[in-house]
C-alpha cells in the first residue's frame, strides 16, 4: 500500500493562511498522506477557470488520489458540498460546477452529497468549508472511508454551460475558453476535428496552423494543438493575450 | 510513529529560491519529514501579517509539528533566534514578535534562545538565517531532539504590541487588523463580544450584522462571523477594500 | 533507504495546471518520492534566472535527489532533452544552458541525452516536455534507474555566456546579475576577491562594504556580502533596485 495522494486546488493564495489551515487539518486525520498543492492562484470565485485547470490533470493521478477542489463564492449558503468517485479518482467540491468536465469525461461516476457530519470538524464555520468541510472530508476518503459514508447519492449536480464549437461549410467556429500565464489563447476546438492544414483567424489576423512555437520566427503569432489537445493560439517568445488584444470568451 | 511534519511561512517568495534551499536543508537533515509550504508571500518585513496568519493554522497541526517562521528584517543583528514549544507544537522563529500571538494563546510553553552551534550550518551567513540557524533547528527538533538542547531557556521574547478592541456605552470600537486576499477587512472584535444583531459603522457605511456572504444581494456590503470567529466586512462578490476604500489600522 | 527527493523548477507558475499534471505523473510512476515545489515563479523564459537560482540549492540536497528544471522556451524544437549527474546529484532539463552554473561547479559530472522512449509518455505534446518527457524521466531516475538507460552520453551541451568580474589597478568591475524580491542587487563579484574594507560605486553613489543590513540606518544603502558568498547591494528595510534605479545587467 502506498501511502494517500491528496491534491489540492483553490482560489485562496497563500498569503492568509487558509491553506495552511487545511493543510492542518489534513494532517491531524492522515498523518501519512502526501499532499500536493495543484494550484492557488484560481482568481477568486472563478469557477470556470477552476473547472478548466482541473480538468488537466484529474486523470493523470493514480487511483484512489483525493482531489480537492475549493473555489466557493456560495460558501455558507444552501449550496451542497459534494463528493465523487470518477474513473476511481475521488474528489470533494462544492456544487457549483466546477466539477463538469470531470463528469462530462467520466466514465463511471458516482457522486454524494457530504452531509454526515462526522465527515466534517466539529464547528463548521460559514465562510470556510474548504477548512471545515473539504479537507476533512478529503483527509476520511484518504483513509479509505466509503463515498456512501459521507451522505446519500445525488443525480443531479449543479453543471456549467460550456460553450461548444460548431462546424459551418466554410470551416469552425470555436472559442477562446483559458489564458494562460504566457498569453497563450487556449480554445474549445479539438484537435481531432482539425485537418492537417488550416488557416485560423482571429481578431483580424490570419495565422497558419503549425506544430510548435519555432516554427516560426520570435516575436510571431501562431496556431498549434496544444498540450490539452485543442488548438491554442501562441506568439513565439511572447504574449497572444497581449499583441493580438484578445481574452477569454 | 508518523514521519515528522514541518511547515514554512516566510516572505521569501518562491522565484529567488531561498525557499528551495531552505528545503534542501531540511531534507538532508531529517529526509523522510513531510514539509509543507504554509505560505512564502507576507509581504517582505510585515511581522504583524505573520504573526496574525500563523495564528490561524499553528494549533490544528498534530502536537510536534514544527513550524518554522522566517519574516526576519533584523537578520544578522544582535535579535536573538528562538525556538518554542507551545502546547506540544514546536516553532522556530527569529525573537521579532512574529510569535506574539501563539504566546499569547498557548497553555503550556516553553521558549529558548538557539545558540548550540551544532544545531546551526557550518557557516552562517549575515543575511540568509533562513537557510543557515532557523532550518537546521527546525530538522533537528523534527529528528526528535530536545527544546533545551538547542540553548538556553528564556522569558523575555520580545513581543508586539496588539492593537484591543473597547466597549463603549454604545458600541464596540474595533480596529482592521488583516485585509485577506479578497479584500475582506478582517477586525479584532471577537464574536463573542457581538450580540445576535448588531450595526456596524465602517468608513460611513452602516452594515447589518449577517451569518454569511449570500444573505446580502450580489456587490453588497455586509458584516460577518469569519472563519478566525472575529468580525469581518466583505462585500458579496467583490472586495471590500476596495469598495470602502479601507485598509489595515 | 529514504524516499526519494524530487525538486521542480519551472516558469509555469500554477495557475494553469501544468506543474498539477507533472506531480501527477511523478505521483504515477513513483508514488512515494517526496516532491518539492523549489518554483514555479522563474519569469517565462528566463534562463539565466533560472541557472542562478538553480546554482544556490542544487547541491544543499543530498545524493540522489532529482531537480527537474523546466523552462523551455524552444519546447518542441529540435534541442535536446538532458539527464545529468553532478556531484551525485542528478538533473533533468532543457538543453539551452540552464544548467550552466551545475557544470561548472560540479567536480564529477556524466551528461545523457533523453531519446529513450520508454522514459517519455506514449504521447509526446509538441508544447509540454515537462509533463510529457522532464517529469516522467525525473521520476524513473527517482525509483533507480541509470543514467545511461535514457539515452547517449554528450559531451556538448549548450552553455550560456556568463558576465565574468575583472580587477583593475583600481578596483573591481562587477555586473549585477540578479534582482531578488526585495530589490537586493546580488553582483558576480565573489566575496574572495574582496578585501576586509571597501567602497562601492554603484548608479553613482558610494557605498561602504557592510557586514549586515543593520550595520546602517533604516532606508539606507549599503554593500555586504550576501547568502551565496557574492557582494550584494542592498537598502535596509527598502528595496535597492529601486531607490537606486537598477536593475540586472
Amino acid at each position: 500500500m502506498h501511502r494517500p495522494h491528496i491534491t489540492l486546488l483553490t482560489d485562496f493564495g497563500t498569503a492568509d493562511g487558509y491553506v495552511a489551515a487545511m493543510k492542518g487539518v489534513i494532517a491531524a486525520i492522515t498523518p501519512d498522506a502526501h499532499v500536493a498543492d495543484a494550484t492557488h492562484d484560481i482568481p477568486p470565485g472563478e469557477v470556470h477557470a477552476a473547472a478548466w485547470v482541473l480538468a488537466g490533470y484529474w486523470r493523470i493521478y493514480r487511483q484512489r488520489t483525493v482531489h480537492v477542489v475549493v473555489v466557493d463564492p456560495g460558501v455558507g449558503s444552501e449550496r451542497r458540498a459534494l463528493a465523487a468517485e470518477a474513473d476511481g479518482r475521488l474528489l470533494v467540491a462544492p456544487d457549483n460546477g466546477v466539477l463538469t468536465r470531470v463528469f462530462a469525461e467520466a466514465t463511471a461516476l458516482n457522486i454524494v452529497a457530504i452531509t454526515n457530519l462526522n465527515f466534517s470538524r466539529d464547528v463548521v464555520s460559514a465562510t470556510f468549508h474548504g477548512r471545515d468541510v473539504f479537507a476533512p472530508a478529503a483527509a476520511h476518503l484518504a483513509r479509505g472511508h466509503r463515498l456512501d459514508e459521507l451522505g446519500p447519492v445525488i443525480n443531479d449536480p449543479i453543471q456549467l454551460s460550456l460553450p461548444e464549437p460548431h462546424r459551418h461549410d466554410d470551416g469552425i467556429d470555436g472559442e477562446i475558453i483559458h489564458v494562460d500565464r504566457y498569453g497563450n489563447l487556449i480554445t474549445n476546438i479539438p484537435a481531432s476535428w482539425l485537418p492537417g492544414r488550416a488557416l485560423v483567424r482571429v481578431a483580424g489576423n490570419e495565422l497558419p496552423l503549425q506544430r510548435t512555437y519555432t516554427d516560426v520566427d520570435a516575436r510571431q503569432p501562431l496556431a498549434l494543438i496544444g498540450s490539452r489537445d485543442v488548438m491554442e493560439i501562441s506568439v513565439r517568445d511572447g504574449n497572444a493575450a497581449y499583441v493580438l488584444g484578445v481574452g477569454r470568451g
